[in-house]
């Protein structure tokens, strides 16, 4: 059973009654117009602790809740910690990364608890509210533009690096300290949007699936760091296959008529599937992401 | 290093921008009047296995961090559950569980998280709103009487039960199936109020703490089940250190000029200090409370 599948299920049985927009977006939308969302990084599960400083693990695992948040075009408001680690004086530590990127993005750190366990595992709630209102998976509208705002792959591309023992620029960087689009809020006006955590492809269905639309892209267009598929080729890893599956990017992926801000790499189009162009320019439809069980 | 001196350190650097209360208090109250807390419950720090069913763990999991928002004088209105586990089908009964008890309370379910891991972990983010002001900890005044809103022990009894394989009631239900005082809200006036998880002394350390008060009551004034004594004594369990430091009871201890509903245990006084008149007559400062490293 995938995340997506037991959150349908769990959906289906509780309704939202107090939320506008309830489980199965980035975040959820309660009724006085603020933005809610959790999301966890746990030792073994999504990092390992020799790829990561203690600070660094509590400075991600915030950045990436917060990313909800941007997703849904939410300014950061407060965020909730909840460590469980095997020593206090690592929970301090933690922590510090915490205060450090809830303070970067403007977001107080109200509440905190801290739990003995044997492996490090932070759950981080972020509250944000929107000005105007909140971008949803499912407002994409065949003709639209599909955007996305930064470089693809790379953060993937870090973890199997450091995996391998490796510590090569930027792609290691861009998996440690990844950047919630806050800055990109003013400049957006998205018929709809989401933040590519679970890779691209997995993301682009998800719209399509809540918008009730198909959508095309071409893979060639998709955004890359210098030197990335030639540092992936190096690892004997599939540079596409980290562009379209990886994950871990943080970057928004979005839906306008127009945009003047972003990469556009596709157009939403009547269906119910999403269609990769190929580098060799053949196109096929391709149902990948990332499995959390 | 303890809970409490972890969150001091975290509080005393981060501040609260955003926050009418920040960390320290049973939940934070954001500028908008909302109440927001997070809990969290941990295999093999907090229960094993086999003293809950899946579900029973997200229940219970779900009611401790709601007793954060009836400590606030605040009724639920959201829950978001970050659950760890290392099976999706065991994720999926946890989740009913969490489902029972966000409607139970009448809060909506808004938000979940599933991730893999070894250990079953669930970590609960609880909004809510007051009526009137939120019910704080540093409000108490000399001269208020100091109250309980049940027997006290019996949860902590129970857990040492289930740790002996026994499962004499209705202790082991007092610790699986607590009952967080929603009921009472529109009962109380408190000047502080707190919920008693962590044990009686701690907490009320904390409200003299956060009052700059002190508070003397009688060990043989806090109510107890039926044949708690007793079956305390067949394990060879101290009664008393159950009652003042077992924890895990979700009722309110809450000081008040008078209140009608209650039980008065003692009076908050000049000072700084707990003072707990034993059975036997004599008076002595007593600070204990809950370990969490």
């Amino acid at each position: 059973m995938t995340e997506d599948e037991l959150i349908a299920t769990i959906g289906a049985r509780v309704g939202a009654t107090d939320a506008v927009v309830g489980i199965g977006d980035d975040a959820a939308v309660l009724e006085d117009g603020l933005v809610v969302s959790v999301d966890a990084v746990i030792e073994g599960t999504h990092f390992k602790r020799e790829w990561l400083s203690l600070a660094e693990i509590g400075y991600r695992g915030t950045v990436t809740a917060l990313s909800d948040l941007a997703a849904m075009g939410a300014n950061a408001r407060a965020v909730l910690s909840s460590l469980a680690c095997p020593d206090g004086r690592e929970g301090e530590a933690v922590m510090e990364g915490v205060a450090m990127a809830a303070s970067e993005f403007g977001a107080a750190l109200v509440g905190g608890n801290v739990a003995r366990s044997d492996a490090i595992a932070l759950h981080t709630t972020v509250i944000g509210r929107t000005a105007a209102d909140p971008w949803l998976r499912g407002g994409a509208r065949v003709g639209d533009t599909i955007y996305v705002t930064g470089p693809l792959g790379s953060a993937a591309l870090g973890w199997r690096l450091l995996e391998r023992g490796l510590a090569e620029e930027p792609f290691v960087s861009r998996w440690r300290r990844p950047r919630p689009r806050f800055d990109l809020l003013s400049l957006l006006a998205p018929s709809a949007c989401i933040d590519i955590s679970d890779g691209l492809l997995s993301e682009l269905w998800h719209i399509c699936d809540a918008s009730g639309t198909g959508a095309r892209f071409e893979l060639a267009a998709v955004p890359l760091d210098a030197g990335f598929a030639e540092a992936a080729a190096r690892i004997g890893a599939s540079a596409d296959d980290l562009v379209l599956s990886g994950g871990d990017d943080y970057e928004l992926l979005f839906t306008a008529r127009a945009s003047e801000t972003g990469v556009p790499i596709g157009t939403i189009q009547e269906g119910n599937a999403v269609s990769v162009v190929e580098r060799d320019g053949s196109e096929r439809v391709r149902r990948e992401g990332h499995r959390h069980f």
